[in-house]
């Protein structure tokens, strides 16, 4: 009777177990096909702020330039296919989750402080998962100092 | 002595299982990284592709045609980073598992029939698997037929 009870505790010590790597492993699988495409994505964003640079430059070749554009357009829909979307910032109130704050200008009256008031570089998520922070200036309560000597 | 034997026995085909699931699982969480990648990747292949025809088509504004040029060779570079590599064509051989043969043309002596002579559009693979096959024309051993009328 003893080995008995004995054998079936071991039993149910390696059911738990059993279940409990079951639950792991389609988490881990999961994120394995998440890490999977921001791996693929990360290095993509770089050429993509590039093509915006040279489109933002301008051309004097209207036909050429319009190809580069439709290119730019293609590209951001192959990263919202791809399952990536731009973060939102423009008139959202600071999120240090999602933005990296490069610059701050005092509040004009017309946003509120703690607002984003322009976007230096795109942020990139993918659902709830953050690619990229998005570079932001935001606007402050006070002057800076050293406009008011 | 007879439920002993049973518990033992129930006991060994539970670990067995368990240690099928566990190597399931980690072939699995793999595949799932790479499906990944492959999904983040796939759409963005037509971008290049069109990026591409702009610069075949050339500019009369030589500097923003190199600012194009320039992106075009951080986006190569970008799709190697993420994993992915660039289908042999010209001078290989023609390989069905690589290789889509969209025309064929007489080999012209110096090369053996069956290889590939034109890339009309690259294909990419990451490591072993194929994430779009090549498209190529391939040299054949016979001129075509209507060349002898």
């Amino acid at each position: 009777m003893d080995t008995h009870t004995e054998a079936d505790e071991r039993h149910l010590r390696l059911r738990a177990d059993f279940d409990n790597f079951r639950r792991r492993a389609a988490k881990e699988c999961e994120s394995a096909q998440r890490e999977g495409r921001r791996a693929a994505l990360l290095p993509l964003l770089p050429v993509l702020d590039t093509l915006e640079r040279a489109l933002h430059a301008g051309s004097t070749d209207r036909e050429f330039y319009d190809g580069v554009a439709a290119t730019h357009r293609l590209f951001m829909a192959a990263l919202r296919e791809a399952g990536a979307v731009p973060v939102d910032t423009i008139g959202k109130p600071f999120d240090p989750n999602l933005h990296e704050a490069v610059a701050a200008v005092p509040a004009d009256g017309t946003v509120a402080p703690g607002t984003v008031v322009r976007e230096v570089q795109r942020g990139w998520r993918i659902g709830d998962e953050l690619l990229r922070p998005a570079q932001v200036v935001v606007a402050t309560a006070q002057e800076p100092a050293d406009q008011w000597r």
